[in-house]
């Protein structure tokens, strides 16, 4: 190798002119910066080492920000970052106050969009393309799509769309790496083996094109009728599917070989009539073995699952609560959408391998089958993150609530999740949870709690969400039988006379913690873990309300709709004024990446900020001045 | 036609034991009353006349409740309420306590969902069929989906996991009556167009199944090649789309001939080793002309739009006002998800043929491709029915909030929509919206603040979100001028020094006349249009609260996270105590079907319920005892 050229490259012009020897060498030296970081620091690793020479690829045959490069889901920008006057910073990446770990229109013109979910690229970058047919620009838009996002129904409605509108100077980029973030489902699979499988695809084309030459004849006519006679699908519809819905398909092309890919780019340029589909076969973790090895492992190394106090997860607990109650019922059945590993349901299905359904990253799908299930009698139990269930967020609406169907519904990941940052916080849950009637929306503080929330789910008859926290959980031991809760009823965690703090979930901890410091003040909390946000305890709320006067309620939710905002609602309905409520919450901003440890500092979810707002909300003197209630009725 | 047929019809089972002749009979009867119920009483027409054979044939092949028929959006099951026992309640469609015009498992056990949106039937549906094989059931799903349904990415998802779990026993009824509501869109219709626009495809199908049983020779082979030569995909692929995607493909079947339609189900129950997909073509509005010739109208012929005062609907008023928008500026765009009609954005195509775009039933893609066009300049509009933009929730949170783009949605349809219920009402827009950071949330009480709300929106470089409600506007006339409205600021409609309603939306009007008949009471009420629910007026509600101290909130949203919520938590935010807040809205409730005035009379929506509400809240006792404010100061 020879002298670094990666150090060179301050934006994609500079990679224009270097042959293909010193593009591998590129290529090698972005590979090594990725590992040697991400080893580090955690992130995307196996998604990023898979995507480099095609970034590098796009940056060569395309100019820009001129021309757009949309990804879908933009946690592959690794490469990316690099060449577009980021290399310095990447050391930093996912950081507070570094790089972000996703596209950041706001770090460089370079960037179209922060995107964290899966199947909106396609759609945004035809929303480019058509603007730019509109003001008739001369700029390409490239769509870069992963297989797993395609199993998406947003990746189809814009296919759809995108056949129908048939931009010019838009290219759809495929980056099939054979899997999506667990596994590959479907139709769009099946096509795919098929065409990989078989090896004689491109000789066939190959012949066939050459038929249009010359009047047919021979041997080749009896193979090719004797195919379509053997089954006319099995080798001649793969490279066809594409075209066949309205594109014009190019490839497979090696996703590592610089000449095929920039070869195949230019030839999509010069491709008119239809929409070009380049297939780009990638391998996830490329040039890495511990990541070629084990890519979902290696999808982001730095998950705090199983990492830390040595409790088990939030999932894990779920999981194996699941597994317990599915041992004694077969009508128990669990459901994920392409996180089969992060929900904790991977396990379960090697025990139940008939009753774990892994649908693709298809929320919506998933929400509306476990209704289907849930109407002839199954207890369906469906782990989706909270920011993922935003996408059935109608489908849980119509198809389990209005319905009124024993769904079950783990809002995973809920709250602050840290470096992932403002695309994966699960902020709205319980916003959009509780306004839908028939819902029951919980949150365990610990997994003992937890259990019995799951206990309690399956017993009901009816709608059941319970938000769980990312990572480990308190370390509670569990009760070794599993209760079913009264539901819309929470427990008192600590006696108190002066202010009565209701922690949802996850914050109790700090929030006693919060209680211990403040009684060095001479204030005397009470703290609540009120577990259901929906139906709440309004006896619990209303007899501090009365008793104390004086509320804090602390959640991982944004406060807009939130917990706070149901206690709030309660008390306005039970005509209690002279009441003060104070409210902490997830702010009405997108909370930047960062360690979950400094979101929750700065948004005073810790022990700490609670004590400070709980002082400047009640006490803005310093000292309490009374210990008396607030008010002493209403 | 010998004597009444339909009469004798109780239940599914009596139509088996018919001949072709009286099911013929039986179809006209069927017709005949829904066409004399429904052009009396509004309903989707259009849509269940294409059915009524497909309906019976389904009834008499299948053994219903125990074969299971998931109608994907239950518009369409006219005819199956009156074989079902349902006959003489159907004069009753759609009114309070009568028939409900979707399916309603608390009618009748041949009822497997109460489904209004589009899209969720095959999931629904390979949940139930996926139950029968993990319980080892003998009995048949049964999926109808619409041709424009299919456009729904929720469809895609489910005919994936379809294709992956491949139950026994699921068949896939393709209901093709070429049209979605407005029109057809993308890689489906395609697929449709080409197979029926050729003659000949059927008979080549024929020809190819021959070629398996003989050595090719002579013209026919020449024939093959020639055509592979030409493009295979032109008479070949049609039938096969199905196939390649790992379905089993029956079909197509003349939708109104009962051999044809009963044969082929028959088949597909024979079909073993994938799912059949039978491709049913019906006509929408068939049997009765001016359906048929204009099935968009006739799709529900009672629908308020021009009907009433004379007054425009919110819809025109909008459409009129982004059309006038667009004659200045080029970067203005309409997008629609098959709602051209509805939102009116239809007569502004006529004028703007490229910068009005009709997606599909593709609500996610409607929003992403807006985010995408507002990227890079342009200002989307997109209107969608409130309750059908819960499917686009999560990209209204993570491509056009957390982008911060210049998309305005446009929610229409927002609160009470009378007769289509609880699948319909647009009851949680507000609340799924508010708590969106970066979202503007605005609601007009009349059309001339939404003339000049759609102006700001147009002004404003941001999200914003504006609802409308259903029906003719008020009347009020529109300022010749287009006004930029600061965001965030309410008016004053009345003043008041006893109590001060805050209606926001629709329930201004009613509000105003509230105010007037507690007048003669001697309760003195203002009525403020808040206008705005996110940001809030804060000068004018807090000034509110602190000189009168009795606030009532009025929405047409459930009150779980509504506008008066929000009231609540800014009174919260501010440290006032001792105000005390009504909050009249939904309830936390489906709300079932009637008239809208007679849901807005029981949910105290109309004068009456404010002049109600407002006397149990504040004036106990009957008149009151005084008109100082509650509180003076905080």
């Amino acid at each position: 190798m020879g002298s670094p050229i990666l150090e060179r490259i301050d934006a994609p012009c500079d990679l224009k002119p270097l042959t293909y020897e010193e593009m591998t060498q590129v290529a090698q030296e972005a590979r090594d910066t990725i590992i040697s970081v991400i080893t580090q620091r955690g992130g995307h690793l196996a998604s990023n080492l898979g995507v480099v020479e095609l970034t590098l690829a796009l940056h060569r045959v395309f100019d820009s920000p001129k021309d757009k490069i949309v990804w879908d889901t933009t946690n592959q920008l690794y490469t990316h970052k690099l060449v577009t006057g980021r290399r310095d910073e990447f050391k930093n990446i996912r950081l507070q106050g570094g790089l972000s770990g996703f596209g950041e229109p706001a770090e460089s013109e370079h960037d179209t969009l922060c995107a964290g979910h899966a199947g909106t690229g396609l759609s945004v970058a035809l929303g480019i393309a058509q603007g730019a047919v509109n003001c008739d620009l001369d700029s390409w838009t490239i769509a870069v799509v992963g297989d797993g996002a395609m199993t998406s129904g947003s990746s189809f409605e814009a296919l759809n769309n995108i056949v129908h509108l048939s931009p010019d100077k838009m290219i759809v980029v495929l980056n099939d790496n054979g899997m999506s973030i667990s596994e590959n489902i479907g139709f769009l699979t099946n096509w795919r083996k098929r065409l990989i499988t078989h090896p004689q695809y491109q000789a066939m084309i190959r012949r066939m094109t050459a038929l249009s030459k010359k009047v047919p004849t021979g041997e080749l006519i009896y193979q090719l009728v004797k195919s379509l006679n053997d089954g006319i699908e099995s080798f001649i519809l793969p490279t066809m599917f594409w075209n066949e819905i309205g594109f014009r398909y190019l490839g497979p092309v090696d996703g590592h070989d610089f000449k095929q890919l920039e070869d195949t780019l230019q030839q999509a340029k010069q491709t008119a009539g239809a929409v070009p589909v380049v297939h780009v076969v990638t391998h996830k973790g490329h040039g890495y073995e511990p990541a070629e090895d084990d890519p979902v492992k290696f999808h982001q190394p730095s998950s705090p699952l199983g990492a830390g106090s040595g409790a088990p997860t939030y999932s894990k607990v779920f999981a194996q609560t699941v597994s317990r109650l599915m041992r004694g019922d077969e009508g128990v059945v669990g459901i994920s959408a392409a996180m089969l590993e992060g929900t904790g349901l991977k396990e379960v299905r090697q025990d139940f391998p008939d009753r774990v359904f892994d649908v693709g990253i298809a929320e919506q799908h998933a929400v509306s089958m476990a209704a289907g299930m849930a109407s002839t009698g199954f207890k369906p139990f469906v782990s989706i993150y909270s920011t993922f269930l935003q996408r059935a967020f109608d489908q849980v609406m119509h198809d389990v609530c209005l319905q009124n169907l024993p769904v079950t519904l783990i809002a995973d990941r809920a709250g602050i999740v840290g470096e992932d940052g403002k695309t994966h916080h699960g902020a709205f849950d319980i916003s959009y949870l509780r306004c839908l009637p028939n819902a029951v929306v919980a949150a365990p503080t610990n997994e003992n709690d937890l259990q019995h929330l799951i206990n309690t789910a399956y017993r009901h008859n009816g709608p059941f969400a319970i938000r769980i926290p990312r990572g480990t959980a308190t370390g509670v031991s569990l009760d070794p039988a599993l209760k079913e809760l009264p539901i819309g009823k929470g427990y008192m965690l600590r006696e108190g006379r002066d202010v009565s703090i209701f922690a949802l979930g996850k914050p109790a901890g700090p929030a006693l913690q919060a209680a211990e410091i403040l009684a060095d003040f001479g204030i005397d909390c009470s703290v609540i873990n009120p577990l259901f946000v929906k139906p709440l305890d309004t006896e619990l709320l209303l007899n501090a309300a009365r008793e104390i006067g004086r509320i804090v309620t602390v959640e991982e939710n944004v406060l807009a709709g939130g917990f706070g905002s149901a206690v709030l609602e309660v008390i306005a309905e039970a005509g209690l004024q002279s009441v003060a409520v104070h409210r902490i919450g997830m702010p009405d901003a997108f909370v930047e990446h960062g360690t979950a440890d400094a979101q929750r500092h700065e948004l005073n979810l810790d022990a700490e900020g609670i004590v400070r707002q709980v002082l400047s909300a009640f006490y803005p003197g310093g000292q309490p001045s009374s210990h008396t209630p607030v008010v002493a009725a209403d």
